[in-house]
């Protein structure tokens, strides 16, 4: 892809180098690539560079740009181009043009603008000025070793930010700068959520009981919803022998991502944590014989699996290695799969709704035919067949998607779903898979209308995905600014003095009698501190109490949100608050 | 204890040996104890006993009985004794006397009733006329080895059945009955509430939707009641490296009951599944420091542990691998223990008072100070103090309660519930712990009002026990007739015939809106057998739709329990079911 903002990011490494090689002549380059929001460029330099270096850079950039010099691209000989290096001691680049002659090149291209020339392969826009004014700037300096060994030079990496307006860089940096305050570890602490202790380990978040309450009200929700749509729920133990797993090909498939197995002295059998629910859902499936008048059968349970994901690679709650899944199993015979797709689809959406998720991307992910027998199980016209229903459900739920080959599951297609969060950036939530494989390897079946058995094809969705990763994305979604419904304390109230105390708690008696999570604070601390602790909790609801209100009989309620003031009598308020509960209001 | 009823019920063992010999003069005696409910005897015989012997046995007991033999006692030598018993090829009497001359024994004594003599420390009844009328009844029969040991002899066992009175015998047989009738493996399979996989293994209950919807009814349960107690709720993995239970003390004390690590590759910890929920709750506690001001709190989790039981000791709900505990730990001052203790204890009270539970015991377990610093942690001073606090607070809450010594936790004094079911069986159910050893051993504090830190004391408490052990109970208590909040299926609605079905199916719809556990089971089958299939499953209210309920704009309800059959508009009967379910009543 070299899509216009990629040869202005482009454009500008060069630019920036041209500069660096202005401030410091004797600068040798290494690499300076596009990336998703601008550029870098690596550099050995005399010096190490100071933040203040950066503006000074910068005005040099902005210069080049205004003399709106042209690029221009001419090819050398391989061996001219190493001579050109080599007297200008530029060693990263005669390393790298001699990597490009092992790999059988001739010559090399090089792009040329004003005196400065730089080993490329290009394209660039066409000259300097094409780059609009303030659309670009320089953002940070970081190391980097010399193709990224660490036995090779430590190098200074310099960032830029560039769009194709000024306009657009200014929405990136207000977005980035809202991500960094709505950045789910730092809420995750703040609001009490979540920790995570060297003791019991990494990946493994404790939820403190202010996350625990999301949780139960996420859980409430969903069982409501599935209640709704006609699901039953069922609850499995989080371990089982690993025969289960050689009967479901989970271990010849899936071993690497699962923790490894326990073994009982004097007893044969290995003991594995689950690493998915659908096994042990499926045992359930056979625990009496299935008639088609029991279909479709849906089984859901948020069930907590295991899953072993290398320590470098655990990011805050995004990856971890507990996951409670919002999983649910729908057993079903063909004639009734596209009515069964097609609900869960819009069931993600309603869920999408509730949520104030506006944006979100459905992916179809395909087999792949030549991966038939190792990635995936080997039944082509099997897949050929799912995969022309899930198409066609998605078409008649009128849900766009697009289609990716290569990415199914072992057992059959899938629908993988990303939303994007209120400040735009990206989250991978959901799977909605069909499964046609492994019902029948581990010999599931139900009686038919005629008396014969059959396989049923069995849907896997996970619509609120894990609680882990959903509440991440929650929290930066809401910026922990979250619905009444969801808000870990919903009210509180701050008594002015002592004698105010046993009002306050008589008022937070008659809230909590309601199962509304309301608090008295206690005026240990000022007033002043109490309010401001109040908000950085981001409590929905917050009323000062003192003899004004006791004698008037009124709470004077601050909306943490629209930060409006408004007077209510405590009734009045307890049924706003509750229908606004009771509604999940956003 | 050599309590009347024991005496009975050995001198009938006697009397049954006599019996034997009359009816088989070669027959070998082996032993014959006093048990529970009655006595056996271990003989071997010339041939197998059928049932039909019990009856012709019984009778000459009867006789023996009748003629009410005086029981001598006398003492013999070893050496006569065995000569004696030698002649009369008693080879395990003889046994059994070379083993006591091995231990050290001079004399052994006999008794003797008419021309019986058996070798017998004693004592007996004064003769057995003794022994009421109708007050026993032989039981059954059943095989054993020698000594236990599989390579003996295979033996004969008669079990017989012995109260004081003939009244007490009747009972006991009506409640046994009756408990077989309840037995929770068997009323389990048949409301479709749990099953057990080979696949999965031992001792892993698998909840199916009729289970799991008892499940989640007693968490919301508990959840409301945690929440007006002013608990707060965490959520922990199910999962830890080996360093908490180091910390903790549970890998020197427990590890026998745990299941055994798992070893990750190029990681030096192992990682083990909590068999309590206690270290993680502690590490939630350490996340933050705490004050005297945050104190008490109360963290309650609906936790899974997992504890390896020997499978030969696993049996149905009540010993399993898999425990769903119904924990909370409560961290508070010295000075707040007494109110919180008997706060918890009140919580027990009514909680029984819920389930209909009449008949409890509590006994408080104490240390045994021989065993400080092996069995228990060793703090002679705290242990006096934390045991004479609860007894204390006890007398306080005015809950009778016995005492138990040498039955503590490792780290404190507690209180084991025990439960009467309603047909009178008993259930250790739930543990109310003491715990002053652990907050301190993983260094847990608080500031108190002086600044300086303190070790917080905390109460470990389980009123509903497990899911497993507290359900299993419950199907018991209520032999499956559970109350409308708890019932897995509320209310059928039972077409009589299609023309039906689209009003029935209208009518759960309304009930459903409600959340109540509604299902129309469709005429694909006769009215009869539907109805036989409503009561199979102990559905609370049922009610048959046809052409005249449909006019009437009425449903004929059929209450399970009292058979009454009353006529409701739809709308009165889903106020009377929301309001019975809304009270929880029995």
């Amino acid at each position: 892809m070299n899509s216009s903002i990629e040869l202005k990011r482009h454009s500008l490494s060069h630019i920036m180098a041209q500069a660096v090689l202005e401030m410091f002549p004797e600068a040798k380059l290494a690499i300076g690539p596009a990336i998703d929001n601008g550029f870098y460029y690596d550099f050995e330099l005399p010096r190490t560079l100071m933040p203040e270096d950066l503006p000074l850079l910068q005005k040099r950039m902005e210069r080049i740009i205004k003399e709106n010099q042209v690029f221009e691209c001419y090819t050398e000989p391989i061996a001219k181009a190493i001579d050109f290096y080599k007297k200008l001691k530029q060693e990263f680049k005669v390393e790298l043009i001699a990597d490009l002659k092992k790999a059988g090149e001739k010559e090399v291209s090089f792009y040329k603008n004003s005196t400065f020339v730089d080993l490329c392969r290009g394209p660039h826009v066409e000259s300097t000025g094409k780059i609009q004014n303030g659309s670009f700037c320089l953002d940070k300096i970081a190391g980097a070793y010399w193709r990224g060994d660490e036995k090779r030079p430590m190098l200074q990496r310099i960032y830029g930010l560039a769009f194709d307006t000024k306009k657009e860089l200014n929405e990136y940096i207000q977005m980035r700068k809202e991500a960094e305050k709505r950045d789910h570890r730092k809420l995750g602490k703040e609001l009490g959520l979540f920790t995570f202790s060297d003791n019991v380990g990494p990946g493994l978040p404790l939820w403190l009981p202010n996350g625990a309450v999301m949780i139960e009200e996420l859980e409430k929700f969903a069982k409501e919803e599935e209640f709704k749509a006609g699901y039953v729920r069922v609850r499995t133990p989080h371990i089982t022998k690993g025969k289960l797993y050689e009967l479901s090909g989970h271990l010849s498939h899936y071993k690497v991502s699962m923790f490894p197995p326990m073994k009982l002295d004097g007893d044969e059998e290995e003991y594995y944590l689950k690493p998915m629910n659908c096994p042990h859902h499926h045992m359930c499936f056979a625990a009496t014989p299935r008639s088609y008048r029991d279909l479709p059968l849906r089984y859901a349970e948020y069930g907590t699996c295991y899953r072993y994901e290398d320590s470098g690679a655990l990011f805050g709650l995004m990856r971890v290695r507990s996951l409670q899944m919002n999983d649910a199993h729908l057993y079903c015979t063909e004639d009734q799969f596209e009515q069964e797709f097609i609900a869960v689809t819009e069931m993600y959406l309603r869920y999408f709704k509730r949520f104030n998720i506006k944006k979100y991307v459905m992916r179809l992910s395909l087999h792949d035919p030549r991966e038939l027998g190792r990635k995936y199980l080997d039944e082509p016209e099997l897949w050929k067949r799912t995969e022309d229903m899930v198409r066609r459900a998605m078409i008649k739920a009128k849900v766009p998607f697009v289609e990716v080959p290569n990415e199914a599951a072992f057992y059959g297609p899938k629908i993988d779903i990303e939303v994007e969060s209120a400040i735009g950036r990206e989250f991978t939530l959901a799977t909605n898979q069909v499964d046609f494989g492994i019902p029948k390897r581990m010999g599931l079946s139900y009686i038919d209308e005629k008396g014969n058995p059959q396989v049923p094809l069995c849907i896997h969705r996970a619509p609120l995905g894990t609680h882990e990763r959903f509440i991440g994305f929650l929290i930066e979604h809401f910026g922990g600014m979250f619905p009444v419904w969801l808000a870990p304390v919903q009210v509180q109230i701050l008594p002015i003095a002592d004698a105010h105390v046993a009002e306050a708690k008589k008022i937070v008696d008659a809230l909590r009698a309601q199962f509304i999570r309301a608090d008295v604070v206690l005026p240990t601390e000022t007033l002043g501190k109490r309010i401001r602790n109040a908000e950085l909790l981001k409590v929905p609801y917050m009323a000062v109490l003192g003899d004004k209100e006791i004698e008037a009989k009124k709470l004077n309620i601050r909306d943490y949100k629209t930060k409006a003031q408004t007077e209510f009598a405590v009734e009045a308020f307890t049924g706003k608050i509750l229908e606004e509960i009771r509604t999940r209001a956003l």
